[in-house]
């Protein structure tokens, strides 16, 4: 009896909550589920290592910088022999919620995306042929693929496949906004729920959204005003050819976009309140005032979540096989 | 009566093991002790820390990668602007117990090495003002300072006292080795041993020696040949201005050696088999066989020790008075 009114105490309870939260438009993160810790275990030793790239010296980790919110905190990012990246890295954090990757969203998923940079003359500057070769050149290495693939040769799919594995562990649960959403009152300033509030009624919401704040739609930068930029990138169009694409980007999450900065697909805004400031007249048609503004900011600084924790991976030696990368060549 | 027994041999088995190790001249490596956590934990975050350079990119992790054991396997480093470094890094792995810092020994120790990279124009290219100003925008690391330092102000000496600290961490103790030193003779196997007692006779040991196996002197590149090579380093005449000391180099430490190729300051030998005998012929007047080779190289191996494990630095974001680097200016 007494146990039969506590189940029926905790449905409610739970029903509860699950209104609590599908009654806002932005959703908790959950912490990710690992399933095969040895494919994570490699994805990560392939994240943190430059040998994936012509020099030896740019891996994933070096734009999408873990200790840094998951991006590099640049304009746009320093590529081989120090090119210039054409845009600015969005953060690996949280990506496996977005519905495609890249701004403009030309690879569906992580593993499409992963291969993308390793072969890209402006970012690592190597080639898929030349990543497996060396990789199967590692003893160590090799022993670790065959253990969670089952084979001894590797390939470039089974590579992306341990990399997006290890992206998936990179989401930030916890934030104190994720804390309100659950209940806890006290998790956020009332200053800070004002912001919120300001973001939705302001219509922010339109477009962040979701459990990723954003990363769910495409979207015109600049609706209501143009918005004036050096940067030659297209959006969506470059994918689609469709004109009605041109200038249509992924809208990028604001979960730790405190630490995400700068911001925009061309890193123009140095700080939160830019963006803001900019979002609100392009987007919005809306001139926030100053006191608007950094309540809207003083929310976007609740959304940053528990930052991925995890002892720094040990990558094995090249053996005597492994060709030598020469950056200066 | 028990207890003295016990005490007694307790003593004698002390001694036992001390005379073990003295009567070798490698000796074991003891773990870091850490006398003040939070010293440590500042100086992690800076060494991982790329607002220490210029272009916002480079931090010490990227020439003295702790993925890699603590080099960047490139025969000379990539600096500022892609520039190419004129010598190899030396791992950073145990370099506390180096007589001095660099292949020349121009720093008399950690904190001033420390230093040197941050305003190198061919490295970070940073300024050591610069870099101040940057870590005092940023709130979280002025808590931090404040709360190891005790005051509002940073200074460079700080900086470099920090991340001397965290520096002095990285030793690795628990090579099979070390462990065969300290009496488990099972730790290394025959063909080990006969490589470790041809390293001894055959005078490699006269500079490869104490608990570093290098570290511990300055020795002329080419005892008996001269070295041939482009690289224009002169060695430790460039910090004495003595003729005597041209051409003498730090000896490099061989902890870990099977992680941190290419070898020697100018990084031109690409494995452990090709760095024998060139030191073989060069410093020694002799050449090794294959077998004498391959049973060196087997020795050295064992001297990969536990490399240091800790979670990957969070850095405190930029506020809105950093200065934003602009690597492409």
């Amino acid at each position: 009896m007494q146990v039969s009114k506590l189940g029926i105490a905790s449905l409610l309870c739970l029903a509860g909550a699950a209104m609590a939260q599908s009654d806002e438009p932005l959703q908790p993160i959950e912490p990710a589920k690992v399933t095969n810790q040895a494919l994570v275990d490699l994805g990560a030793k392939l994240f943190f290592d430059p040998r994936l790239s012509r020099s030896g010296f740019i891996s994933c980790n070096s734009c999408h910088n873990l200790s840094m919110g998951g991006s590099d905190n640049l304009k746009s990012s320093i590529g081989d022999r120090w090119q210039q990246g054409p845009i600015n890295s969005p953060t690996v954090l949280n990506s496996s919620l977005n519905l495609a990757q890249f701004w403009d969203g030309r690879a569906a998923d992580l593993r499409a995306q992963a291969g993308g940079p390793i072969a890209n003359p402006m970012e690592m500057a190597f080639s898929h042929e030349l990543a497996v070769d060396m990789l199967q050149s590692i003893p160590g290495y090799v022993n670790e693929f065959k253990a969670v693939f089952g084979d001894d040769k590797l390939s470039i799919d089974e590579v992306t496949t341990a990399i997006a594995a290890f992206e998936e562990t990179l989401v930030t649960p916890n934030s104190r906004f994720d804390k309100w959403l659950k209940g806890d009152k006290k998790a956020i300033t009332e200053d800070e729920l004002k912001g919120y509030q300001l973001f939705k009624e302001s219509g922010c919401i339109a477009c962040h959204n979701g459990p990723n704040v954003g990363g769910n739609s495409f979207q015109r930068m600049g609706l209501i005003e143009p918005y004036q930029t050096d940067n030659p990138a297209e959006g969506r169009f470059a994918v689609t050819g469709d004109d009605a694409d041109r200038f249509n980007f992924k809208v990028p999450t604001l979960r730790n976009v405190e630490l995400t900065y700068p911001y925009f697909h061309d890193g123009a805004a140095d700080t939160l309140s830019q963006a803001v400031d900019t979002m609100g007249r392009l987007q919005l048609g809306k001139k926030f005032t100053e006191e608007e503004n950094g309540l809207i900011v003083g929310f976007l600084k609740t959304l940053t979540g528990d930052q991925p924790s995890f002892v720094l991976p040990q990558l094995p030696p090249s053996s005597d096989k492994t060709v030598r990368p020469n950056p200066f060549n």
